[in-house]
């Protein structure tokens, strides 16, 4: 049980993070700061946040857990402006999407204080943003990876654990560069992939005929096309050089198709969408063992 | 209302149409062939269909409506089998996610009876394929394409779009190099795509871990890649020409994608993510007008 959260970013991911633990009991006061004062007392007036802060380092004030929901490019300025806030006893966590590029800000921003910060990233998002669409619900049954590194406390990863466990997500540790290897490829490449394919066909002449005719596959396909901008804009910045690496994974994928199509053999087609397919068909979200 | 349709292919496409035929009351009679026994039984203990055929000739003798619902690799063969139970009462239409194709298989197939035979593509379907999974209302709402040729009679078009507005879809008519134009766009790329990405992740050493991590976004962007392996192996080769043509299309904008974050260009890539976004969150599944 905390007594009171300070929360940096009361967006979809903060807010959500905000319900869920008013819902599970495990905070009693939520103090927020969002940079656009409208979100701030939209949070409040939402129930979402219990007090308004003017600053990050006075959401910070008082404070026994902190989270920092805000896109992965504004965090090296975040850590600085609540790092004289921060104690040795507060936990402070982060939502992002990238997980290098953060753990550096952090050391940036932070310094002395480095060993508060348990780096989170919950597999969780809706493809709207905003507070608004905030949802106690969101990180239930979903999985958490944290990376903690060398200087961070043991006894925080543990606390950390705790907390997510107590809104019903399911935790898992990996080291920072396996996690931004790892969503590199199953996250931010897919993002870049809806992005190119959906400005590839909005771009053509026909493009508006062909949205017309679009069904239920194209509608999932690009589902992720539709997510925030500003978010996304740093995470494939952030993560660049393994999306890169990925994309061209996929890119060598693709022209092995696009060669079987060329070639006519439709038994080798038939053999690759196969061999695919079942994989697909037996994968289930978050298939992951226990918890670590 | 028809006294009997002949169902060429007890599938999930073939098994709905019926259902959906049944529960509207459009149909008195439903006798079904498809090419393994065990399916056809299958259909028959599913309620699916009222008569299992021995043969595709004898499930069209003394209908009134025919489907053929079969992989579009299949419908020249099949249009060949039931020639000679053709009559000029009937009603034949198909179900293929590619028409130039299969207009081209009727002409050779059907012969002297290729005005009897109405080219319909129903934009609709799951990635789980069988009988099992047939479902009434998998075409309510649904939008359905026709594309007559020439010779296709006038009342027959007009009778086809009684029968799927009674089932509840939308209906309109295109060319068949329209239709086959803007679903190379619309929906056979997007397979391809999901097909070789999946592929590209699955072949990758540490791809189980990756695919253990991936969570909702993944979840849907992949979903098509689940779909039947015979089913598109017909659809990418009949289709192949167009499909490579907007392949390029987007490996072009994928590579503008990529060269936004080599160059590290943020705001540039926020403003193609942010033009993206907003044409997906405009777009709506068939949004299109009234029927033709």
């Amino acid at each position: 049980m905390f007594e009171q959260l300070g929360l940096i970013g009361c967006g979809l991911m903060g807010g959500s993070f905000a319900l869920a633990l008013k819902r599970a009991k495990l905070v009693k006061r939520v103090v927020g700061y969002s940079k656009s004062p409208s979100t701030t007392e939209r949070a409040k007036q939402l129930g979402v946040i219990d007090v308004a802060a003017p600053s990050a380092l006075l959401a910070v004030s008082g404070a026994d857990l902190v989270l920092i929901a805000v896109p992965v490019g504004a965090s090296e300025q975040t850590f600085k402006a609540i790092r004289h806030g921060i104690t040795d006893q507060m936990l402070v966590m982060d939502v992002g999407s990238t997980k290098g590029d953060v753990i550096e800000a952090a050391r940036r921003g932070l310094q002395d204080q480095l060993s508060s910060f348990v780096p989170a990233h919950p597999i969780a998002g809706k493809e709207v943003a905003g507070v608004e669409h905030a949802d106690a619900g969101l990180y239930t049954g979903r999985q958490v990876v944290l990376t903690p590194i060398k200087t961070t406390l043991r006894s925080n990863v543990q606390r950390a654990t705790q907390v997510w466990s107590g809104i019903g997500a399911k935790v898992r540790t990996m080291t920072p560069d396996e996690h931004d290897t790892t969503f590199a490829a199953v996250s931010h490449l897919p993002h870049l992939i809806a992005f190119a394919f959906t400005s590839g066909i909005a771009t053509q002449p026909q493009g508006e005929r062909f949205l017309e005719m679009a069904g239920p596959g194209f509608r999932d396909f690009t589902r992720i096309a539709a997510s925030d901008p500003a978010v996304w804009r740093d995470i494939l910045m952030a993560n660049r050089e393994k999306v890169l690496l990925q994309s061209q994974t996929f890119r060598d994928a693709l022209r092995q198709f696009e060669a079987l199509l060329a070639s006519s053999d439709a038994q080798a087609l038939e053999n690759a969408i196969a061999a695919v397919s079942q994989v697909r068909s037996q994968w289930q979200p978050g298939a992951m063992g226990s918890p670590e």
